[in-house]
């Protein structure tokens, strides 16, 4: 039997010796990387954490002990330890595993993890709650070098250090997030680095201890040798130690035994700690190892041939900028995901990307629409809740032309409830003076793009990540906030239909009109006064929350108008979406075909 | 003729002599004082900075060059020295100047700021809009060391280190945001303020150089010479180095001619430069200056005999703190406007303040509750916009038990735009899982709050800072969702009104049924099953915005339960409010008695 198979919970780990830990530390990176590439996932990340997360469970006794993952899309190994080995063959497919920490799935993730840089938050809280009450926990917050340029992990770091609060930070470096690492703090990273010489422990001390579990009185002495090389090896460290944050490292994150005693020693620290391990990401797995970007997140084995609007919207970026040379791009580190790596390519120098930093991102690219240029601000639709404050209060209450490309809008089937770009129609057209619009093919996203870079407002493009029909737009026509009959019948239904996805289901029907309704704000006011009256069956479709979206606002419309067909709003209730690929969730909220004929009928 | 009445534009104050630079500022000082006693507003900081406004309109070319001053509310001296003197007396009333910067009032307005951290982002993205068009200006971000521990701020100084662009970032450091200063930052700043000692300029230089206007070639020979004092002078930072941005101060942000030479100094640097000032808010009025706090914010002469909410808020929790140990508060740098110091005084270990920090004020919070505590986050309704995606993913996404105090709901008249809270209804209304509800009177808010702690899923809480009526709520009864009748008509007419001022607002009606709708969501179902139907005439009260609120929710169960009244839904529409009294705001809206009037008959 593998070691991989006797390992059914925390307690089992701590019965290996250190080699055996190696051992199983090898078995588990071939386990991850034989369901990632099958069921798609963030492969090189969790690659890199393995032997950090042995160590952890090694040492700290969850769940009684609190780790988190910020952002969870590297705790793989995490579940395979702690129960879940069996059930990870079904990470992120339809009444699988979750591909993040999720407190629902299992009483070791501590807490839910999704969108960068909460952990340290999270974690903070948890100790407070645990000095309040009076219990003697661990929490342990393990946080990349990439979310560690979001604003609430220094904020939580200010807090924290100020607060004395007990509690340990691992700072997984690996000198990339998704892409490589941007700003001055990830330079500063990198000189730690470098200066650290990676702090290794003695040999003759891990010679002389090695396959000990390190439990007893040995342990103790141990420590005090331990502890003694700690000190010595922990370079002089500044921006945490500003903080009020202790700073241990930098140390290797390969080296279980290495990592075993020092958090065993941070363990008994009285405040809080950080201590910085280089990890290598993709370790093991030589294409991951070279290329870590394209192995940050890998699609699954059954990728379809759909279109990416992401190509599309970086191929219109392009031509609009040879021709205009105010329009730049603003990036949240997803160059990559967003498809302007390949604008980046082209005009390098107005690209921006200012890291995992949307509250930054957002309101930079007020100042630079402020200063005349015209900004398009590429965040996945679920980042953007980030700058949710910032949309209002800088970009449009001054209404200033900036463009929002919302990536990876509506429902994002195996990333489950953290990713769903689903509150985008209603948080975007809550906002006066916003202009809310989706595209029906790559072509039209092309088209809206142009119409954007013209508009003297904000305007907000929002988009799933594929397409699969051709056009069905008429190629030589400018983008004009009209909505346009896809498919005409005489009968009295009539379907809206709210972006590609919404009208691929509406051709599913026969014998309704269908619409192309591309302008979600403002409504096409004339195209409802004329084609609608109250003989009419109204179908509104969209992939977003009902409450404040599309059809609520077609519904006030018609009110207004006195039109009173018999109506029906088509999209996501007030339920939490937790389900695993798109199609369950769109069954989940009736966004089905079935349920779309019913009501046609 | 004073000074003040000669000074019409920054090039008027150029040719001041240093000598009347000083007697300038003393002029503005009683000008702000007079008029912020009797306007009402930001006193404290706006007499702290005026010597370095003048300093800084003394040295750059506004509106070429870029000021902008973060929160802005700060920013009477840089109005009345660029052109708006004589509009001064309007500061924060009905078709006057703003209380915040706006670039919709001044082209001297680089940047409209409101809300706390932005002024970073915003510069850089100025800086950056120069870079590219070849312009040539300087962008100046005056950043106080309250607002710098918002965590955008350092998204930013972790962009501007890394970009190297040209930007002069002056640290207004007075050792209080609106409190006392949270947070390790701020016990760093403190740290380098006492180290500092105050870099003087030799006096010897002083002397030589008094009252000469800089410019011509002396000024080049005598900035050599500065330029050696100032490298002198400058101590050894670590903090901002290692963003990137070098530092220089500590300096004393009271001598005009100190700051003069140090401004003209770094507008010639080719690099993000800080510098350090250290000023005294409430500068030259004593009663401010003892006690900044209470002067920071304060209300003109016309305040009425209004309850507060905040101080039912307080003691509610502080009784419900005595029977329950698990109640703690959580406030972003707003205990005293969030009624909150009250509770602090009692529990001081169980407030956690955790500085102008949003994001992690909810994920902090949201820690807490998955610790088995029952966190109550008092932030006011326009700045938990900052908190909109950790709502989502970190409380409603987990249900966690966090209850939100959302003080200052609604219209907040004399701050303007930038401080209405009116999108509340809308964003919190939209996330599964959100309980939503408004207090009717200070007593039922106190039941609210009683009901929200015994609660095991996310709650908020919205109300107006104050409340004129004595309560309609029957003391003996708990909150129990339900929605109740108030006034009891016979005519069809039913208004269904939320909250304490459009209650108020209801009851200025006559012969209408007035319904308390204190449960915005859930909707009281029952009650509008048995009190309306298809003959009733329906107006929907709400002091938010129509898009996604109260109104349209009642509408869609209407139409769900097949009940088709005559239905009118009062609310704001969207235009954008730049109004500064709550009664124009209201008038613009059509949220007054005449407009309800018309509809009820």
């Amino acid at each position: 039997m593998s070691l991989l198979q006797q390992i059914n919970s925390p307690s089992d780990l701590k019965k290996l010796s250190i080699d055996q830990l190696s051992e199983y530390a090898a078995e588990v990176k071939d386990y991850i990387l034989r369901v990632s590439l099958k069921n798609g996932g963030h492969l090189a990340s969790n690659l890199g954490v393995i032997d950090m997360t042995i160590a952890l469970h090694y040492v700290f006794d969850c769940p009684k002990d609190k780790i988190i993952f910020d952002v969870g899309h590297q705790s793989y190994a995490h579940k395979i330890i702690t129960g879940r080995r069996d059930r990870f063959e079904s990470i992120r497919t339809e009444g699988g595993l979750s591909g993040f920490e999720s407190m629902l799935e299992s009483e070791y993730d501590a807490f839910s993890t999704g969108h960068a840089s909460t952990s340290l938050s999270a974690g903070l809280g948890l100790a407070r709650a645990r000095d309040l009450s009076g219990d003697n926990y661990d929490v342990v917050s393990v946080i990349g070098d990439g979310a560690l340029t979001g604003g609430m992990a220094y904020e939580a770091l200010n807090d924290i250090g100020a607060s004395k609060t007990r509690m340990i930070i691992v700072l997984n470096d690996n000198n990339m997030s998704i892409s490589k690492n941007v700003g001055s703090v990830s330079r500063y990273l990198n000189r730690l680095r470098i200066n650290a010489r990676y702090n290794k422990l003695k040999g003759t001390l891990k010679r002389g201890i090695d396959g000990l579990p390190f439990i007893g009185p040995v342990t103790v002495k141990l420590a005090e040798r331990i502890k003694t090389s700690l000190r010595l090896a922990t370079t002089p460290n500044k921006m945490f130690e500003q903080f009020g944050v202790r700073y241990y490292g930098a140390y290797d994150g390969h080296s279980i035994f290495d990592m075993i005693r020092i958090f065993s020693e941070l363990k008994k620290a009285n405040e809080p700690v950080l201590v910085h391990l280089i990890t290598n990401k993709g370790k093991g797995y030589a294409e991951a190892e070279s290329d870590p970007e394209r192995y940050h997140g890998i699609d699954g084995q059954n990728t379809g041939l759909a279109k990416k609007y992401s190509d599309d919207a970086a191929d219109a970026l392009i031509s609009l900028a040879e021709k205009d040379e105010k329009v730049v791009v603003v990036s949240a580190a997803m160059l990559s995901g967003t498809g302007m790596k390949k604008f980046a390519d082209v005009y390098p120098e107005r690209t921006f990307d200012v890291g995992i930093a949307e509250e930054h991102a957002v309101t930079m690219a007020a100042g630079m629409a402020a200063g005349g240029l015209k900004p398009f601000v590429a965040i996945y639709s679920t980042f953007l809740q980030r700058g949710f404050d910032q949309i209002i209060h800088d970009v449009c209450n001054n209404s200033l032309p900036v463009v929002f490309l919302l990536d990876r809008a509506g429902i994002n089937g195996a990333d489950g409830v953290t990713h769903q770009g689903i509150y985008d129609i209603s948080y975007l057209s809550m906002i006066p003076g916003m202009t809310v619009l989706t595209p029906s093919s790559g072509l039209e996203l092309r088209k809206m793009i142009e119409y954007a870079s013209t508009c003297s407002h904000p305007v907000a493009l929002r988009y799933p990540k594929c397409y699969l029909n051709s056009s069905t737009i008429n190629n030589d026509e400018a983008f004009n906030l009209k909505w346009s009959i896809l498919r005409k019948s005489d009968s009295k239904t009539i379907i809206l239909a709210t972006g590609s996805r919404m009208i691929d289901l509406a051709y599913k029907t026969t014998d309704t009109t269908i619409v192309n309704c591309s302008t979600i704000k403002p409504l096409d006011r004339e195209f409802i006064k004329e084609r609608i009256d109250s003989n009419s069956k109204v179908i509104t479709l969209e992939d977003g929350i009902k409450k404040g979206g599309f059809g609520e606002a077609v519904r006030e419309l018609l009110c207004e108008l006195s039109i009173a067909p018999e109506m029906h709003i088509m999209a996501f209730g007030d339920e939490l979406r937790t389900e695993l690929s798109s199609s369950a969730s769109m069954k989940a909220a009736g966004l089905t075909v079935e349920e779309l004929q019913k009501i046609c009928s």
